[in-house]
């Protein structure tokens, strides 16, 4: 039985994780990552990916090896520094000898192994890089606290630290690791996130558990409106632990995601606030959603957090263009519980208090479109100069 | 018969403009607009209006005016320094007395006068201010270009300057003025725009025609994804030339309107690029628009565009996202008819090139899904500092 001792993709019993600098970072940080099973063997496993139709090489790979396996996996190979999207034919061979020289190593077949990539887009893998580098990754696995660590810390592109995360399910325990910077730089920060379990279940209840989680976590935290081409969430499930109350762990599964993703939301040294933004009183939950985002996405609505200004109109104007139902006199706003529109439009409130409000890291925004029972929420940051700064140009 | 002798909405015969200073602007600048029919008598016209359900009270006044005059007015009437949006049933009052106050003046039914305001949202109009300046506003009026002039410079919000044009159609004048500033502070940016013409034309051609001309012009423009709640665009027709040849006639309506986009594009301090950014190749036309938006709104795009980076997988991943139909390894990205990316994957070509186009102001972008007919463009700008600065606060 796992306890507590240590959080990632190493507290749950049967894992085992390392972090290496191979070379494809120019900086020498590392930028080579293993988790696998402690006995390379293959263990049930699941996986949600990016929507987005220019699918990074690795994406492929993971997703073909997942349905060959029958939703087994034995390891995931990772390395940063190099997204190997819109690489071709070569960045698919690339990404399949990743998986067969770690399958190689481990003594397993090619299909158990799953691979990730994270970094520029466009540029073709240092390959030869990184499979010189492999031995020594695989030499370096352990089942400690720092080895999970080592392998979040090289997960890490514009990341200002590693995330880490872990949560209980009876006699279960489930670790999590993932990367992804929030507003600071995400064209370098597609969202990887690799959990671990060692409760038991099968392939199908691990893939509709990982979605509920992801639903309620990673697709929650909008950024800026941009879908990675790499963006992979991964769980692996050893089984020592056997089989527990599936509500008990579908909660764990959710507080592991949920945590992970607040962890890169709050990880924006670019962005000054971090914002919970929530729909409520639309027609429905995806109206809801859809408004949320529509605002969330607005790079006005974002400059007026950057400036600390409570510009309701703006927020209700974007809600107003998102396509849901909307009653232009019917919607109200507050910062963080201080209404500052009804009615559709401004009323008396306690300014001081807004004021202090905007004045925060974290910002809470209501909007309640007064029209059905529709909620939802986002995460997100401001847009600053920062921001500007790490993404004009690919260096 | 009307000449080219001068540009803007006084360029066709039958009509005068004015544009004064009534103290909505705390600077003193102008912030007060009329252009009338040169006898004060009303003339056929139509309107397109924004498509954001946060509609302003101007909006909502001038559709019922031109439903009640069976598409007739004799004035516009419009301020700047306030948008009179999310104002609640004040709002409307103030809309209706604005028209109220100019049609008592010139003797004309309210129905035959329509409103716009641009400026600041979820503000209460200092209608007394207005009400009070709308006397010295008529009595300013005329038709010579210093007139239209005057009218233009009065209709800017955070415009560098004045936008007007002209066109000729056989014997009829097409002139028109616009406001609005494409990325600098489209927060308080409505993009408003009159034309008007002397060539004779029904309300229901004069809509058919306006429509067309918008969606070559003013509708290809993005600049952030926001909708105003305030966008109108309304087109007088004096009759005064007689009718003129129809292709000729929308062909000058189209003319006009394109330079007055162009000119909005081009209006940006804050932006120190404009992009012409193609897609072709597509499904279809539509899915082409859908692909030229989605990329043209991405913050990372825009960044790069600002650090002059011709990252091409920021781009291929953008429309990879935009929900049409899109081969990974078919796009082909060129920049100034430079092809960097073919069959998905970065080629060799002319750096250098590639580097002088980018450090260019007006950026030529082609976008070829290699998947069908469907095209289009869209012109738009780069995310720079100053746009931040100008966006971060309502003031």
């Amino acid at each position: 039985m796992s306890t507590l001792k240590h959080t990632g993709v190493t507290a749950a019993a049967g894992f085992v994780a390392a972090g290496t600098a191979c070379g494809v970072k120019p900086s020498g940080e590392p930028d080579l990552v293993l988790v696998a099973t402690a006995d390379s063997r293959p263990v049930n496993a699941a996986a949600v990916f990016t929507s987005n139709k220019l699918t990074a090489a690795p994406v492929v790979t993971s997703y073909a090896h997942l349905a060959t396996s029958g939703g087994q996996a034995a390891a995931v190979v990772a390395n940063s520094g190099n997204a190997n999207a819109a690489t071709g034919a070569q960045g698919l061979a690339d990404a399949e000898a990743m998986c067969a020289t770690v399958a190689d190593e481990l003594g397993v077949d090619p299909s158990a192994v799953l691979v990730c990539s994270t970094g520029l887009i466009g540029i073709p893998l240092p390959i030869d890089t990184i499979l010189t580098g492999i031995p020594a990754l695989i030499a370096a696995r352990g089942d400690t606290s720092d080895h999970g660590a080592r392998a979040a810390r090289a997960l890490m592109t514009t990341d200002t630290h590693a995330k880490e995360s872990v949560a209980q399910a009876g006699a279960a325990t489930v670790g999590g690791m993932a990367k992804g910077a929030a507003m600071l730089a995400p064209n370098m920060a597609t969202m990887l996130a690799v959990v671990t379990t060692d409760a038991a279940a099968a392939p199908d209840v691990l893939a509709e558990m990982l979605t509920s989680a992801v639903n309620k976590s990673f697709n929650v935290l909008t950024v800026d409106g941009c879908t990675s081409t790499n963006d992979t969430v991964i769980l692996l499930a050893s089984g020592r632990a056997g089989t527990v109350d599936r509500d008990a762990l579908q909660h764990a599964l959710d507080t592991v995601c949920i945590d992970l993703a607040g962890q890169m939301a709050g990880d924006a040294e670019g962005a000054t606030k971090v914002v919970r933004l929530e729909v409520v009183g639309a027609a429905s939950h995806i109206e809801a959603a859809t408004a949320a985002r529509k605002i969330a996405e607005s790079q006005l609505v974002k400059c007026s957090w950057y400036g600390q200004d409570p510009y309701w109109g703006r927020i209700a104007s974007e809600a107003g263009s998102a396509g849901v139902a909307f009653d232009p006199d019917a919607v109200s706003v507050a910062y963080g519980g201080v209404t500052v529109a009804a009615g559709g439009i401004t009323i008396a409130h306690d300014e001081a208090a807004v004021a202090a409000h905007m004045a925060q890291r974290d910002l809470q925004i209501t909007v309640d479109l007064h029209l059905g029972d529709g909620f939802a929420h986002v995460l997100t940051n401001d847009l600053t100069h920062a921001y500007i700064d790490e993404n004009m140009g690919t260096s």
